[in-house]
């Protein structure tokens, strides 16, 4: 893409409300403008980092063979009775009245709704377990929306279901899932923690967050150290058992503030307490037949006898973790994107635009990157280097080539890498095939 | 993806409300569910299509030049007012009051939204022209939903919006949405015609809806029957002048009811007046200062001198065009998608589940097409022969394969085309070859 073509309304000063630094970013970078009190309009650059966490997200559902299907945002309050929620979820729902006036409302989750699809076709032991997932915009009208996507009334949100026979075979769902965020946090370039978790008003007695420690984080956490380095499981096969990969997470403390037990947190070594604030980036649950047995949902088993299905539930806040990444990945000049999401994978900025020089090598290394599937953002704007070069930092792309007519008498560029701020002067070909190499399993 | 393991939930009768091929195919093969009036939940099956349809929408938009971005559903009520339309839009706009007592509403289009981020941020004839476009789901309270994803309230729209310095210039982005419309309906495997439309509640005074022709449409339309089958421009050069392109194509008659002129109509050769039944599924608009002027959105122009600007929207009924597909290319059995936005692009029938050659031959045909992209379905449940032709001919993928003892003695699998009914033996190499070779260009 190049800067003269795109959209890219960058802001000088930071808006007042903004007090975290991926509100202040993501406002500052041009990634998103607030339309009312919690409610953000997605600009070009935020909405691509969204889409790569979403398909992210999207592949490793797949992989622990969840399928994906998608239910609308408006939902009658009919299946809400069913269950008890309508009048059990509080405010937080946003209720309408259609034009016949039929009470409706803008889901802030799908149980009752999946177990609705659920229970109308399928019948028999033989199509069990299934887990059904959908990513789709969410409605939580909180009483205070703040700090940008971290705490935004509407929000996408990926949420899976799991149908199972009996407990135990739940239990292997919800390990499937457990695992699952693991994989999708690290290739994030998240340190995600499983955390005994309360249920809230999903229910269930099996719970665990995925917590991303972080100084703005709005929880308070305690876990193990050790934990917070723990490599991610990685190409596990799903088909085989996970408690063993699951229970060694689960050896260690770890627990949410309303799950804390200060007796067995005292207990592990002193340099092994780690008590921080947290952000949660996912949340699964067990709950059995909460949903299933108000709402009947039966399949018949083995022996012909019908029985109640038992359920889980697997939230991941899509448009939470765009947040919760600059959160754990930035510095005083901006953001600093892993590569796995990262909007551009290079930058290529052009000290003198209409030298014909510099025009010429910049594009060529545009076309270069660009086929190579580095999928670069040239910035082919007249402004002075130092505007181009503070653009660069604050937008966070993992790598820029500087391109001025200065190193171009000598032969070279300049690539900086973001995170390390290492700058070599490279030839313009070294520099393609180091970028490429560097991308070499992200494209 | 292997049957056994989908969830595909399809109906044996056809719910009596359902009266078109669309609406009645996509609840029987376990496309879509009700789950109240017009809103509808996306079955895995549904949900892959729509995918496609909107991948090929966005590639197309990208090609043209436009910038993808994403509003929020929920708006508030403010910038509706600003334009007069918060009052004009009439019941059909599902209005909403928050936690806080606000008025908001969900989206049915978001001109006034789009033209509020534009005037934020943009201020030089330099950053012209612009289009910025997003897929969202919008909603419009039907009074009689009806006719399946046709006439829906919660529905998926692609709208587009440009911004141009004059008159001029707006027409030069009208022409680039204008083909981009032609490749994308040709990619669908639709013959769309574009016609002279009225501009209704988006307003402005050069308008076109793109139809297809189906008995079952809801508009009454008038073309030269030349139009219909005049190919797509194809890969042009969006940097060019489109004119002519444009030209070529409203040389000819072609005029929805409201805008249809008998006597013009009258003067074309008796042979080439198709009057039909057509089905909307895109329609674009220029509308010049209609927003802009009363919010105020300008930017200064080379002399230094402020103007107000120009603007276009563009949209393109996503959701609709799986029922439109389905309305211009079934049969009595089902469904026959177009290669581009199958569900999955073939079908293998094992005859015989747990015959040790019928098994393996399967596994093998899986794994190949699988590794090819072509992204097969294997039918792997221990059902009759029957029941499996009959589901594979309602779900409507472009080939499927039957696996059985009899045909392995001899060493061959038989390939069916589900568009022609042509049949072929083949050996099980061959088969994959020949269908691998049939998706060249699609996968």
């Amino acid at each position: 893409m190049r800067l003269s073509r795109y959209f890219l309304p960058l802001l000088k000063e930071t808006p007042a409300d903004a007090t975290i630094a991926s509100h202040k970013y993501m406002l500052r970078a041009g990634m998103m403008k607030q339309n009312s009190a919690g409610i953000y309009s997605w600009l070009p650059l935020g909405f691509k980092v969204l889409k790569k966490i979403e398909q992210i997200v999207r592949e490793e559902q797949n992989r622990a063979g969840a399928i994906e299907m998608l239910m609308p945002t408006i939902q009658s309050a009919d299946l809400w009775k069913e269950t008890g929620r309508y009048d059990a979820y509080g405010p937080e729902m946003l209720r309408i009245t259609d034009r016949h006036d039929r009470e409706m409302l803008f889901g802030p989750t799908n149980e009752d709704m999946i177990t609705d699809i659920f229970r109308a076709s399928v019948r028999s032991y033989k199509d069990l377990p299934k887990n059904l997932y959908h990513i789709q915009w969410k409605f939580r009208d909180e009483v205070r929306p703040r700090f940008g996507v971290m705490r935004g009334r509407e929000f996408l949100m990926k949420d899976a279901y799991s149908f199972d026979m009996s407990a135990e075979e739940a239990r292997v769902s919800y390990n499937k899932m457990f695992v699952a965020y693991l994989n999708t946090y690290a290739r994030l370039g998240l340190k995600a923690v499983p955390m005994k978790a309360d249920t809230g008003p999903i229910g269930g007695d099996l719970s665990h967050e995925f917590i991303i420690l972080a100084e703005t984080g709005e929880s308070e956490v305690f876990c193990h150290a050790d934990l917070v380095n723990m490599p991610a499981p990685g190409d596990v096969d799903y088909e085989t058992d996970l408690q063993a990969i699951v229970d060694e997470r689960l050896s260690y403390y770890a627990a949410t503030d309303e799950k804390h037990e200060p007796a067995e947190f005292a207990k592990l070594d002193k340099d092994k307490q780690l008590s921080a604030r947290g952000i949660e980036v996912g949340h699964i649950f067990y709950f059995g037949e909460k949903y299933s047995a108000p709402m009947n949902a039966k399949v018949m088993n083995r022996e012909g006898k019908e029985v109640i299905v038992h359920m889980g539930s697997y939230g991941i806040g899509v448009s939470r973790l765009v947040g919760g990444i600059i959160e754990a990945s930035h510095d005083d000049d901006g953001i600093i994107w892993p590569k796995s999401v990262a909007p551009f994978g290079a930058g290529i900025i052009n000290l003198k635009v209409g030298d014909e020089e510099a025009d010429k090598v910049s594009e060529d290394l545009y076309d270069r990157l660009a086929k190579a599937g580095v999928d670069p953002l040239y910035d082919d704007r007249p402004d002075r280097g130092g505007v181009k070069f503070s653009r660069m930092d604050l937008i966070g792309l993992p790598f820029s080539i500087t391109v001025g007519p200065r190193g171009l008498k000598e032969g070279i560029v300049e690539v900086k890498n973001r995170a390390t701020g290492d700058r070599q002067n490279l030839s313009p070909d070294a520099a393609v095939e180091f970028i490429t190499s560097e991308f070499a399993g992200f494209v």
